[in-house]
């Protein structure tokens, strides 16, 4: 991605540092945060400093590889119970991303298969790299097959941020956006607010006015007044996870747009790297949904008129709110699924074809 | 109403001011508004200092027997065109809200019907407050009805604010859960959110806090998660306007949980007094929908941790946003209308018999 004519990554490692875009404080400010532990790193994605399927997936991999560098210390003998006791507090972060299990995995696994730990460590450092460098490329791809799909003078709507900063580079949902848009397709981006975080009003908005996409923002309980109309041609989302039945695990309020989508003819894509499929996962009923805190309802963070960065409480005082972080799409309003390998239907056959 | 115990309405009239409860300051501060004329008056309509059908039809009477008032002044002469003159302003402040006109037509007609303006300026004067009184009193019916399809332990779903706030009293799609509640029925409420002016999260749960009904604010996007998972028994909501097909016009947003609540078997109940119903309107496409400024959707209020109301820019700056304020739920989403002469199912012919 370009800032200020600068590329970025949305997560890189230097050494045995963590190096990632402090996604809290887009889109007022733009700072690079430095993670200089796995620990740290956890607290990153816990907190949403960095978030995004790809983006959270490449950040868990480069903590396994901090987790393997600080174990070195504790000597061979303690070394592994060290890395595993770090592969589970990372995996304990964010419950919903599937992109998360598999790069701990990946990252682990590959640690494993050497001989000795000080091996262990290079090679963990390596697939954790491989991984970010996967997700950059896979992504690329994703843009190019979804481009495909969208004609000039499209309306396409989009939930949460499934761009650049949801993934290492190039982003899912707005990555087929790009691609057309480069190859001069005329069309205008929906970027409903999805709240309580307002990842679409903040991080879409800010990722499509870099780039010069035409694009509005729209209050998600407007999403289904404007298919009503026939104001939308096609709708693109991201996913934390992908059941094998073609489930779609996303930002809570994906399920309402996709049923709304259903009612009026919308065709509803779902964009995602194979990295989020979780074939050991027969369904959507089977993915835990993360409940986070109540007070990202109650209190809003923007820009006073003198560009000081404020909390307010929005909501009444003296009242609770309930704040499940994500919803499960029944594969059955999924027109189809965009990844690096092609185009699929949402069932089971089409699925298990991409890992092949 | 009860507010630290004394009782209020949510507007009335003292002489020839209209007096109003500040709704943009709740619920963070409780303050009475002064309209000293009817164009001071048709501001606080349009800015939404009163807002909700049944108050603004209330306010709109008030509004009009302050213009019958002031138009005293121009003689005889000139004082129809002068009242005529301020029933078209009136009118042109909230196009989609069907009390709006019930009540200028009322007030209007009336006055018309007398032989001298002074006559006509005392019987509009009665017929604003009679039109405040009734809409206190068919809610209060209303909750009566409705609270008999409320069992025990139900959480019932709502949108926007159907409250006392949005009647002169007791509320419409509220009204039921307080005589419920009253009656001893134990329930909780779940309010969502409403961006972008967040009438759920600010009016209806500050209501339901000052009722002591159990509640929670959600989401938006979270209220099809939660009938996803058979959390939500019964939904109810308010209305700006009623076809006489059954089609209804209601904040934005309540067409997406109507079309989720049809998915997942969730009773959809709309409350709304028969002044709501426009007989003359065939179907929900002949509504004209207002569109409301962006700055609704880029902006939030609320209070800082120093008790101080600030407002701030919450969205990604350079970004522009659409902000429609009312959608058309169809007939065919709606289990039934509770109305002041008991529950009828939303189509043409239940909807007539009502009015004979």
């Amino acid at each position: 991605m370009k800032v200020n004519d600068k590329h970025y990554r949305t997560v890189w490692m230097e050494g045995s540092n963590v190096k990632l875009i402090e996604q809290n404080l887009l889109p007022f400010e733009f700072e690079i945060y430095t993670a200089d532990d796995y620990i740290d790193t956890c607290a990153a994605i816990q907190s949403m400093q960095v978030r995004g399927a790809g983006a959270i997936g490449a950040t868990a991999g480069y903590a396994m590889a901090q987790a393997f560098l600080e174990s070195l210390d504790t000597g061979a003998t303690k070394f592994w119970n060290e890395v595993e006791q770090a592969k589970k507090t990372i995996e304990s972060t964010r419950p919903t991303a599937q992109n998360l299990f598999y790069a701990t995995n990946r990252v682990f696994d590959a640690g494993k298969q050497e001989n000795n730990i000080e091996d262990s460590v290079r090679v963990a450092v390596e697939q954790a790299q491989k991984i970010a460098d996967e997700d950059a490329a896979a992504c690329k791809k994703i843009g190019e097959y979804g481009a495909e799909l969208i004609k000039l003078g499209f309306r396409i709507g989009t939930h949460c941020n499934a761009g650049w900063l949801a993934f290492v580079d190039n982003g899912s949902a707005l990555s087929p956006i790009y691609v057309a848009h480069r190859n001069g397709i005329e069309l205008t981006v929906y970027a409903d607010e999805t709240r309580p975080r307002s990842q679409g009003a903040r991080l879409t908005a800010w990722e499509l006015y870099n780039e010069n996409v035409n694009h509005f923002i729209v209050p998600d309980n407007a999403m289904p007044y404007l298919m009503s109309r026939g104001e939308i041609d096609m709708f693109i989302v991201g996913s934390d996870r992908i059941a094998a039945n073609g489930d779609v695990a996303n930002k809570i309020g994906t399920m309402g747009k996709a049923i709304a989508a259903k009612r009026f003819g919308v065709p509803f894509y779902v964009a995602a790297p194979t990295s989020t499929i979780d074939l050991n996962c027969s369904s959507g009923s089977k993915i835990p949904i993360e409940q986070r805190s109540q007070d990202e309802v109650l209190y809003q963070t923007g820009i006073d008129e003198d560009g000081f960065i404020q909390k307010i409480l929005v909501c009444s005082p003296g009242s609770k709110a309930i704040n499940p972080a994500f919803d499960i799409t029944p594969a059955e309003l999924i027109t189809g699924i965009i990844t690096e390998k092609g185009i699929v239907k949402p069932n089971v056959d089409e699925i298990k074809n991409l890992f092949s």
